[in-house]
Order: structure tokens, then sequence, then C-alpha cells
């Protein structure tokens, strides 16, 4: 911990959602217009860094904040970068150095809490008063109708990435055959080769502009972002209508390179993106306010829309409508309720019916529904199993579980070099292009390298068109087994593995493509291009999947039940489960896939060991890149054996606290110098002597946030000047206009007579904000917490005086973790600046 | 509100769980061996009644119980009445006056809550500390154990109640055809009829017996009380071991009865049965301790096992392992974590499993595995749909709602009538039998009256005995399609109308029938045997679904998709959406049935439609049943428009504390004369006048809990006699040892020495219970309860001093209603006595 202020960052802090400019701007302002002399009541405290979890250093002062303009320029330099620690990309703004990241015991402490509790105070009382049961009916309403659009629309982005790559990769791949048949015929296989690596090579580097130049929060997979949005992190950008842009053309451009990606997880991002935009009625990235749904904008209301998008998404891609619901729940359930679900679910069989008609209609059967999902295991006809089948499966279990370890070993070293040495766009340009031509030379390897002729079969539900038979050195009427897996979209190639029949494939092919993809696809995932992770990694289990297939019907033969594509599946799954380690909306979106509800209890019983094998050496894939970023995403229960760690030692000192009557040049000072964005109202400070003696900052009336702050100063709600304001309207509308990016300090202007005003913050203070008292151990505060979607809670002492705040990042640091058969709780360190 | 004294016993009361000889005994004890002059410090007040939403009237006093010996005999029968309301049956101990009975406004006071909520004190921390993570972990395991165990149990009790009705059914119909096809013969129709009453009167009279004599609580389907319990109210012997074999043969025996009842709401609570009982390793029923997973005796651990319990329940009656966990988690949801929906699937799972195991090896396919539930809807070759059927689906979900409003007010009618007039045992049976021989008759006249013949025609999946073809009237080589509803189990009759060709049935046949049996099924829901709903309600929409789809080809003919059978399976959906209300769970429940994910959207419009249209008029019939018992059970949200109820409208008072050290006779004088359960602790007791004045009963400390104090004097935990017991152990253990029914004042012994003697209660008290300040406004209390699962909640004034207390009762009183286009906030009248 090199930063002796880290103590007073721990609260959440940034007041800009994201924007750096904004950022920078903060120093300026201070400097520029903001004399010393107004900031009287501040003085420079040194907080000392809380080192041990049994004791408290906290030192006290009235006033925790460290006023910028006392600061070095070293400081300020630092200012400057942090508060845009986002996934993968922009590590500019990173602050911990270089030695340090890419680790997992660390917190950053740039990430801000989303705030669940709404705020009771008059102001809101007044809205709820004067709209009665006609506004909840039309609110009601109007939930129904964004979820409806938000699964119509999120339908509709899937078919148009998926028609758009599938009319795309028939050009790339009838291009690529004439020319391999040609250089086969010459004998000058350099041409296919340079045509194929070319081919990969457009298409990523567009992929790779629009994930590192555009909007690097479209890079990856998007689940880990949905992932903590859900959880009630804030990530910027997430949920942008520039990040949804990025995001679609970037995973087609990506899938359309030939790279080891998919384009599910993209799609689930995508939702979320549509339903937080349909819900907000404005967009940030247009700059552009429809103004309706005004009443959504909130935290607690958006996040809902944000699980209905992710389930409308997960619908879409999978054709898997509960597993949708169930990857909302499993992601963020602590803010659930009947209806909520309810209409998640509505979304999520809205979208998988829309998908179904488009891509229907487009393939010429309109009508006939039959186009579940953009990820569709296709029938199986006859997917029983016998009992003692289980043997086996357990045993692939246990495999998935060791190669899904191995493969988020391998992918956390790789992303942890990322992290240090791969940290400008162009470099990270540089390498999508060098994976781009490692893959088509690998393909273009095993293809030339390895002999596996098989007579060419036409398939019943393929068009003449959609097939590209490679002829290579094979006989006539005979194709290249190799280049059948490489010549198509990695979906077909999991359907294929899934459904060819027994002994389309050698042994060899198979043994070499799950090596080669394997490897290929652990480098992938982590490049700054948009690329989901659930087909590749199927598609390296279908193929060890099919190996064991292989393996059985050698050792019992002429057993009819024993195809080959059963045990695909099987493979594919556990590779699945022992990579994500997801629970039951991962079984349910298999069991969806495949259509089969019998074949349920394998399928789980199978994730179920890869999990539990996978977990024994490292976290799933989407935690450990959550972890590598610092993100403060809470667990589902507090960490056991924690309950000797009390709120006294959680708890942050010194606080900053307002008086219920404050004067505006206060409130601006400490806006100014501090980061905090909850201040506890109180009745009086009392003196820095005071608060040293008696431990506490006054008796708690409320809190107050520093939105709404800005808010008041922007529209000068000051007592001096009430019969201005008083006849205009100032209510809860005023609040939600700025939502979710609040004014900053320099959208306020306010004359130096202003700074002499007073401002009443009772009608807008939340009255009774939730507190514990020092006592209370961690559990329950993690508890309320988790249950209730806090930002902050106040700690109090037994004279409900304030003594210091809690936020997430304090609970959070205290991790479990459990590996090897050893258990224990680490304490993680909190880097990032003062902001 | 007859009674003044109600305000007292809005606090949850009662400290045993529910037997009534000892709630006695508590009025004897009292007269026996407390002379008033140990209860110096109590004082008779009388409480006013809370009458309006916006004022407070509570009279202030230092203590606010009514010590028993000073009240007149009448007090004391009512006492004696009180603390056993429940479900259907028992109503001697009912206390709402007669004209009263049956209504929806009415809340009983005699529901305990359950307490979610750890109480982390030093005796916890003591054992936390001692144990590790060894502990940590040994748990974890025990946990999948017992829903192991739990699964498989209960997919046993499934199978025995099925193959006891398939035997017992065969015999039954055996006989009855044979007599039927004598009397035809003979034209004595009089022998068959007088046959079937007689079977079906016996079988009835058993479940009836069971029902209303050996155990109340088995009656009706189970799901409302499974319902409540995990809502959070504590239903007496709900979970008892006694209740799940009396539901278990009695619902066997109603089946076989003939009634127009299923087994899958008893299968469901069989479950939750068996889950409480596996967990606690010990019987309440059968009086034995078997000391294993002692450390799961806690509301909180017991709860989730009964989740898990109900969710293998739903997996074994209907083949639905997803639907069973969404279940659970539509039902009681708001303690809810992954960790816990793994498991709970994993039991589903395996419950679903073993039950096919064994029934497919019972039916001599052992490892088919293809019996995937007690309720199958056979295998639908081609259940596919164009879009334009949709305008019908929709219509039918109108025609659902419609019946679904019908049914459950006629239901509610009759159950009314139930509660007032038919409260003995005696009088329950007869009406069953009276139930039975009507059901009969009706089954026999329609046989008799209405003329539908059709080919015998065998089914594939049926063995040579399964039918029993009634030739009646007919010619040779036929039968009557009458009697092939009629004979057989209801389940059979709803896969016959969901399978049979088209044109088995006649118009008349289905129309008559649907009348009949919707009146049938109407009656026969809440007779006091264990009945289920889901089959007759099914069975009736089949039926008028059926009729719709014989409507559809007489108007679209010549189509070949247009298959009576999916109409069938729509129209039963929407009955059943219409009468029981359920969302999501419902919906996954019956795709899980039909075994077909296509089908799934139409299948959730048509549940989302029937249930708005039956909204629109009344409640679900779970939760009308629910209400008209005066449950307190918890919504989902805190009503809308109620953000301008505060805490200090809510709360009681005045309130009952205690002091950090206490003396015995004021505990012994409180928990006798008082009926609260959980009582604050403060640092010094306020005399009288200055709670009247300063309206607080000291600065809270801490919370205590009845049992916890009952422990302590039954152990003798005095400081006087420390050196007895510091030696032995005082931990967490004795107060484990008395879960769930803690003791009673009876089985403490204590001399006049003892009562002068002091408790120091600071390391058994929770050091940091929740609480609110008195501005806080009812949806964020509401919030705290729901997420927290709390049983008491403490309000507090600026200064930490109590003010008073908060119980599950105060918040559910206000209802939001909406029927009919209206919407309004309803205050429930709480009936029930002091206790």
């Amino acid at each position: 911990m090199a930063d002796d202020r880290e103590l007073l960052c721990l609260s959440d802090s940034m007041e800009e959602e994201d924007d750096t400019d904004t950022d920078q701007w903060k120093n300026e302002g201070m400097k520029k217009n903001d004399p010393p002399s107004h900031d009287d009541s501040i003085t420079k405290v040194a907080a000392s860094v809380q080192s041990g979890v049994s004791e408290v250093q906290a030192e006290d002062g009235p006033d925790g904040c460290i006023p910028s303009f006392s600061r070095d320029s070293g400081d300020e330099e630092s200012i400057e970068k942090v508060g845009n620690s986002i996934f993968y990309v922009d590590n500019q703004q990173e602050s911990p150095s270089d030695e340090n990241r890419g680790q997992l015991n660390m917190l950053s402490a740039a990430y801000e809490s989303l705030d669940y509790d709404t705020c009771v105070n008059a102001a809101w009382l007044d809205e709820e008063r004067t709209k009665g049961y006609t506004f909840v009916v039309k609110k009601d309403v109007a939930r129904w109708l964004v979820v409806l659009m938000t699964a119509v629309l999120t339908a509709l982005v899937a078919c148009a990435i998926d028609i758009t790559i599938e009319v795309l990769s028939k050009f790339k791949y009838t291009w690529l055959k004439t020319y391999t048949d040609y250089g086969v015929e010459q004998e000058a296989l350099i041409i296919p080769y340079l045509l194929w690596v070319a081919l990969n090579i457009g298409p990523t580097l567009v992929a790779a502009f629009l994930g590192s130049y555009i909007e690097p929060e479209a890079a990856g997979s998007g689940i880990p972002q949905v992932k903590c949005y859900l959880n009630g992190v804030k990530v910027p950008r997430v949920v942008r209508i520039k990040t949804l842009v990025a995001k679609a053309a970037g995973v087609t451009m990506s899938v359309l390179g030939g790279l080891a990606v998919g384009k599910e997880g993209p799609m689930i991002h995508s939702g979320a993106v549509i339903a937080a935009g349909v819900s907000q009625g404005k967009t940030t990235s247009l700059n552009h306010d429809f103004g309706f749904f005004e009443y959504f904008r909130e935290d607690h209301e958006k996040r809902d829309f944000v699980s209905a998008g992710a389930a409308a998404g997960v619908a879409a891609a999978f054709g898997a409508p509960v597993g949708g619901v169930l990857f909302s729940l499993e992601e963020g359930a602590s803010f659930w309720n009947q209806a909520l679900t309810w209409r998640v679910f509505f979304g999520a069989m809205m979208s998988a019916f829309t998908l179904n008609l488009v891509l229907s209609a487009y393939n010429g059967v309109p009508g006939k529904l039959t186009y579940n999902g953009l990820l569709n295991f296709g029938k199986f006809e006859d997917l029983t199993y016998e009992i003692w089948e289980f043997i086996p499966f357990l045993l692939m279990g246990v495999m998935g579980g060791l190669l899904g370890a191995l493969y988020n070993f391998i992918n956390f070293k790789l992303t942890a070099l990322r992290m240090r040495y791969i940290t400008k766009p162009w470099q990270k340009i540089a390498e999508a292009v060098l994976v781009a031509t490692t893959t088509a030379s690998v393909a273009f390897l095993m293809i030339y390298g390895l002999e596996d002729c098989r007579k060419i079969e036409p398939k019943p539900e393929e068009g003449p068109n959609d097939r590209f038979p490679i002829q290579m050195f094979c006989n006539d009427g005979e194709e290249s087994a190799v280049a059948a897996i490489w010549f198509q979209t990695p979906e077909k190639s999991v359907r294929s593995l899934l459904h060819d029949p027994s002994k389309s494939f050698e042994w060899v092919t198979l043994s070499v493509f799950f090596v080669c993809y394997f490897f290929l696809a652990c480098w992938t995932y982590g490049l700054g291009i948009p690329s989901g992770l659930f087909i590749p990694t199927l598609l390296c289990g279908a193929a060890w999947g099919r190996l064991t297939g292989k393996l059985m019907t050698l050792l019992f033969p002429g057993h009819s039940w024993l195809n080959e594509g059963k045990y695909a599946l099987v493979g594919a799954g556990a590779m699945l489960g022992g990579v994500v380690r997801m629970t039951i909306s991962l079984t349910v979106i298999l069991m969806e896939c495949v259509g089969n509800i019998t074949f349920g209890l394998p399928l789980m019983i199978v994730l179920m060991v890869a999990k539990w094998v996978g977990d024994f050496f490292n976290e799933g894939i989407y935690d450990m890149h959550i972890q590598m970023q610092g993100v403060p995403i809470m667990g589902w229960d507090a960490p056991p054996l924690s309950n000797n760690i009390y709120a006294s030692e959680v708890l942050n000192r010194p606080v900053v606290t307002l008086r219920t009557v404050e004067k505006v040049g206060r409130i601006v000072g400490i806006l100014k110098s501090c980061t905090y964005n909850g201040f506890p109202v109180v009745d009086s400070i009392p003196t820095a002597e005071e608060a040293r003696n008696f431990k506490s900052y006054g008796t708690l009336r409320g809190t107050i946030l520093r939105s709404q702050l800005t808010v008041l100063l922007k529209h000068k709600v000051f007592n001096e000047n009430a019969q201005v304001w008083e006849n205009s309207k100032v209510d809860i509308h005023l609040f939600r206009q700025s939502y979710p990016r609040f004014y900053t300090l320099r959208e306020v202007d306010l004359t130096d007579d202003d700074l002499e005003c007073t401002i009443d913050l009772r009608p807008f203070h939340n009255p009774s904000p939730y507190s514990v008292v020092s006592c209370t151990s961690l559990p329950r505060i993690f508890n309320l917490f988790r249950a209730l979607g806090l930002r902050h809670l106040v700690v109090v002492n037994d004279s409900n005086e304030v003594v210091g705040m809690v936020t997430r990042k304090d609970l959070v640091k205290y991790r479990i973790w459990k590996h090897r058969g050893q258990m224990g709780l680490e304490e993680l360190v909190i880097y990032g600046s003062v902001r």
C-alpha cells in the first residue's frame, strides 16, 4: 500500500460516471476559483492506513478531506489518472504500479456502487402524494412495455449479427474454397494460405479497432461487466449505446475473422445495454433526451431492466428463456421479486420468439418457428442414457474441471502479462492481428498436414450452398474432415461434432484439433476485441468429448446407444462448466439448447463435478477477470467465521458531516476537497477537539448524496433566495433530470454572495438512513448491504451519534479463499487514489 | 374489533410452537405459584386500539402487559382458545366470532413468525471461534447430504403413493367393471351404482378421518401451508412426521375414493415435511432425538431445507426439477442465494431421478428412465403452432381467467360457510361422505344418460389390464366414452383428454363432463381431506379446451395441425392459471410436463392472460385460503403509496424492556403476564412517569427472545450461583437443545430464593439488533423485514432510545387491493387474544 491516503477513498468516489475530462477539470477548477478562505472549516488531516483486521488506527478529525490545493503536483497527476479502471483496456488510467497489475488480491477504489436504496425525502413524498394510484398503474404498464421493447430490439440485434455473419462468412468460405481447390490443383498452396490470412486479418482489424480505439468497454465477452453491474457496481460506459454499436459490429467482425470466439456473451451484453437505453428514454452517447420514462431514472429501476435485458440476451443467444431468467437471477438475485421475475421471463420469451420469427422468415419458412436461438445444438433424436454411463460422465466431469482450471490458469497468466505490457491500443491491435494470423496458420497447417478423408454426405438440414467441402489431397467424392471443421463458423463446428455420424472424424484429427483450439481459445479470450467464450469452450469440449465417445465405442463395441455425439455433448458441457463455473443457469441453458429434459440430470452432474474440481484450483474465468480488475463485487454471503469482525473495525473515519442547515460555502468546499459520495447530516458538528475526545461526529439526522447537493447548488435552492425558487418547482423532477451523470461543480455557477447563503437540507436528505451500532458484526452488515443494495451505511454509537461510514469496498475486502483443501480469510489491498 | 387488548398481541406471541395443553397450563401455573408480590414492577395498562392509519393512539406505560391473574374468567377462557388457528379445521380454537369467520380482511394474531436473523451473541461467537474452518466445510457437506436424503425420501414417498393408488384403483375399477357389465346384462344398474358409492365412501372415510381426527393440518393441498412457512410464518404442526403420514395415506385414499382430487399438492407438502425432519435429526411426533445435524436447528437453516424439500416434491410430482426450483423461489425468494439454489436444484434433480428409477423398475423397464414424474402429460408428437393461433390462445386465456375467478368465488363462499357451520370433525367427515356419494352418482348418471360410443382402440403405451372399457348400451367392440373418462384416476383422464385422437369424445360428453366436474372440484377443494387441486383443475380445463379444439376444427376444417389435444392442453393451462395464479413456476412446470420448449411461449401467454383476467376479480385460490385463515403473509413489496405511513404509526407501544442485569423475579413475571416474544434490553428502565413524558423506554442495548430467557431460567444461569454453572458448559448448545419448542415456564422449577437472583443478559442478548428511527417510512421497514427475515424490529428515537416494536403483523395489516380496475389501501383487522 503505497499511498497513505488510501483510507480516504474507501468511500465511493467520483461524481461523474466516467468522463476523464471532467475529472481533470476538477483540479483545475479548484485552482481557478477557489481561494482557501472559502474552505475555512476544512483542515488537512492525515488518515492512517487501516492495515490490520483487529484494530482500528483511524485518526480523528472533523473533516476527513484533503483540500486539493494543498497537494503537490505528483498527487494531482495521480488524480488525473484514476477513476477509469475498466475491463482489459485503457490502462493508462490504471493506478497500481506495473508489478502489481493483474493480481487477484487487489481492489480498485475507482469503482463506485449503484444505489438501490430509494431516498424517501420530502420532495419524493410530494410526488407520491400528487400522483396517486393512476401513476402506480401507469408505471407498471410502462415497465411491461419497456421489457417488451427491450426483448424485441435485443432479438433484432441478435438476428442482425447472425444474418450478417452468415452472409459474409458464406462469401468468405466460398472464396477460400475456390482458391484452395485452385491452389491444390496448381500445387501453390501459398495462395489460399495468404488469402486466408488476409481474410482473417481484415475483419479482425476492424474488431480490434472498435474494441481499442472506439469503445474499450466493448472488448471481451461482456458477461463479467454485466455481472458487475447487476451486482451493484457502476462499471463506466458499460450500458452506453456506443458500447452496443461497437460490441455488435465488433463481434460480427471477430467471428468473421475466423478467431476462436463466440457471439453469445456479447449478445447478453447487448441485451443489457438495450434495456438500459430503452428504460431511460435518453441516450448519453447521442446526447438526446426523449423525455419519456423519466420515472425510471433511478439505479434501482434501471438495474431491474438491465437484468431483464440480460435475460433477453441469453434467450436470444441460446434459445433458452428459462435459462435467461436463471442467469439474471444467479448474477443479481438480491433484489428479486415475483413481479420482476415474471416480467423478466416475459421478456426472455418474447426475445426468443422474435428471433425465431425473424430467422424463420429469413430462412424462407416464415411461421415455422424452429429457430430457437443463435446457438442451437440441433435435435438429438434419441438422447437416452444407461445408468452405468454415469461413471464415464463423472470422469468426464473431472476431466472438464481439470482442463477448465488449466484454461483459467493459462488465461490468468496471459491476462496479467497483457495488463502489464500490452497497454496501448495499437499494441492490442497488433496482438489481435497476430492471433488472427496464427489461427489461420494453424488451421491451414492442420488441413495440410493431417489426412482424414471421408465421403461427402449431404446433410438434410443444410442447403447446397451451406457447405464448402475441401477435397485437398483426398480422392474424388471425398472431403477433408479437418477442413470441414475449420471451414465454417465455430457454432456450426460445434453442431458438426455433436451430430455428425460416428466415425466422421479420425482420432488424430480430433486430438490435434483439440490441442490447437484449446490454446488458441485461451489466447484469444481477453484480446481487445468483442468476443464470447461459450462457443470456443464448447468446441474444445466437444472435441475431447467425441474422443471419449470413440474410446467408449472401442471399449464397449456393439452398443447402439453409444453414440459419439452424446459424449461430445457431455464433454462440451464439462469443459464449459470447468471454465465458467456457473451453476443452475448454465445447466438450464444447456438443457434448453439440447431441448431434452431427461438428459438434464447427467448434464447437471457433469457441471457440478466440473465446478467442484475446478474450484479446487482456481476461480471461474469471469470471476478471475473481475478480480484482476479489482472490481469490488459482493459475494452471496459474508465470509464464514467473520462474526468477530465488527463495524468498528470495518468503518471509515473520519467522517465529513453536514449540518441540517448548512452554508453553501462549506458545502462547495467539501464537495471540492472530498471524494465521498454520501454525507451524514447531523444536528451540529462537534469541534475537532470534541470529535477527538468523544469519537463522534454529531447526532445522525439523515444522509445526503453528493449528487443531491450538486443539484441543490445548481438550482440555487438557498434559503436566502427562497422567494425566487419557492414558486417554481423544486421537486424530485430536478433530481431526475440529471440522472445518471449528475452535475459537476464546473456546471454550477456560484457567485461569492451565493457562497454566503445557506441551504436547508431537511426536505432533501434521507431522514431515515439505515444505520448500525459499532458492535455489529461483519455478516450482519454484509446482509444489510446485500439484501437492500446499499451504497452507504452509517455506523453510530449507543447515542445515535455518527462514528463512521461503511461502503461496499470495506466489506468486499474481506474475502474467503478455498483452494486445494485449504480455506482462509484474506484482506484485499485497495489501490487507487484519493478521489 | 371486539377486544380492547388487541394491540397487545400484535407482537408475536406464544412460547410453544403449538401445543394447546401447555397453553392451558400457563394460566394454571400463574395462579399456582405466582403471588402478585413478585410482579411489583408490572402494572396493568390498557392499550387502545390503533384504528387509523394516520395517528397513533397508543398509551404509554413502562410495561405493557396485563398480568393474567388480574383478568376475569372470561378472559382466561379466551386465552385457552387461541393460538392454534390452522387451516380449514380445528376451529374450536378459532377466536373470531361466528359472523366474522371466513372473511378476507382479517389477520389472526395467533400466528408467530419464524426468525431468520441469527442472534450473534457472545455464546454464539464462542462456538464459531472454537470450531474453525473444518466445521464450515463439515456443515456444507452435511447440507448436501441432507438435501440428497430429502430428495430420495421424497421420491420414495411419491412412488409409494403412486404405486398404491395404481394397484388399488386397478382392483377397484376391475371390480366395478365386472359389476357394471353384469348390471347392464341384468338390467339392474342399481347394483354397480351402489357398489360404486360404497367404493367411493370407504376410502373417503379413511381420508376424512385422517384429515379431521388424526391431523387436521394434513387436510387440503398443503401448498398454502408450505407457502406460509416459506414466507416466514410458523404454521403449527405443518412440518411434523405425523402430518406427513396422515397426508400421504390420506391423499392415497382420497384419490382412491374417486373424488375430484390430485396428489401433487400433497406431494409438495410431503417433501417439505421430509426436509424439515431429516435436517433436524429429531422428530417431535415420535419424540426421538437422533442427535445429528444439531447445528441446523435454527429457523434459518430449517427453512432453507424446507424450500429444497418443496422443490423435490414438485420435481417428483411433475417431473419438473427446474419448475421445482422456481416454485421454491417464487414462494420464498427473499433469502435465496446461489449456493442454496444450486443445492435445491440438485435435490430436485435427484428426486426426479429416483422416482424415475423406481417407477421404471416397478413397470418392468429398469434403467429406461422414461417415468419423469407422477403427472406426465405424455409425449406430444408434433406440438407446433401457427402464429395466428395466438388469437384463439389469447381468448382461451381470457376464458381460463374468467372460469378461474368463478371457481375461486364459489370456493370462497363455500369455505366461508364451512368455516362457520362445519366445524366439528364429524361434520367434516359427513360432508366428505356426501361429496363422495355425489361424485359417484354424477358419474353414474352421466354414464347412464349420455350415449357416446366409440371403438375400443388399444393404446400402445397401455398394457391389457390398464383399461376398463365399459360397454354400457354401446354395440359390441365399442365402449362408452363417458365411462372411459370416469373409470380411471383423474391423472389418466387428463392424459386421455390431451392425447386421445380427435373425435374420441362427443360435444355433449365434454360439455356435461366439464360442468359437472367444475362444480364437483370446486366443492371438493377445502374438504377435510388431503387433496390436491392441480389435477381436477387441469381436467376441467382440458375438457373445455378440447371443446374449443372441436370448435376450431369445425371452423377451420382440413388443417392437419389443428389437433384437439393441443387445445385441451392450452385449456388445461388456462384453467389452472386462472385458479392458482402462479406465474413463472407454473409455466415452467407445464413446459416440463409437456417436455417441449417451443410450446413455452403460448403456455406463458395463456397463463399470463388468465392471471390478469382472474386478478381483475379476485385472488388466487391459495392466497384466498391464506387470507381467510388470517395468516399474516408478506407480499413482495410494500403497498404502493405507503411512504407516508411512518414507523411511529406502525409501532406497538408500550414496550416491555429488560435491564442488562435483571432480576429473575421480574423476568418470570414478565414472561407470565406478557405474550411478547422479543424484549429490548436497555441500560435502565425509566419510571412510568418518565416514560410517559419522554415517550421512551430506555437506551437500546440489545434484544433478547423469550426462548432465550426460558433457557436461561431453566438452567438457572444466575449471577448468584455463578460458581455452579461457570464450570459446566453454558454455551449455544443449551439453546439449540430445545429448538424448536422451547421450554415453557412449567418446565422451569424456580424456588422463591431463585426469584431474588439476577441474570446478566449481556452474553446472551443480540447486541446489534436492527433498528430504525421513528420517521422511517413503511416501505423501508417492509424491505428490512422482507429482505432479512426479521421477526422483531426495534423503533428508536434520535437518541437511540426504544420507542416501540414492529412485528410482521404490523406491516402486513396494510394491504393493497386491486380489483375491477380499482386500487386502494386497506387496513386489516387483527383478531385473536392477548396472547
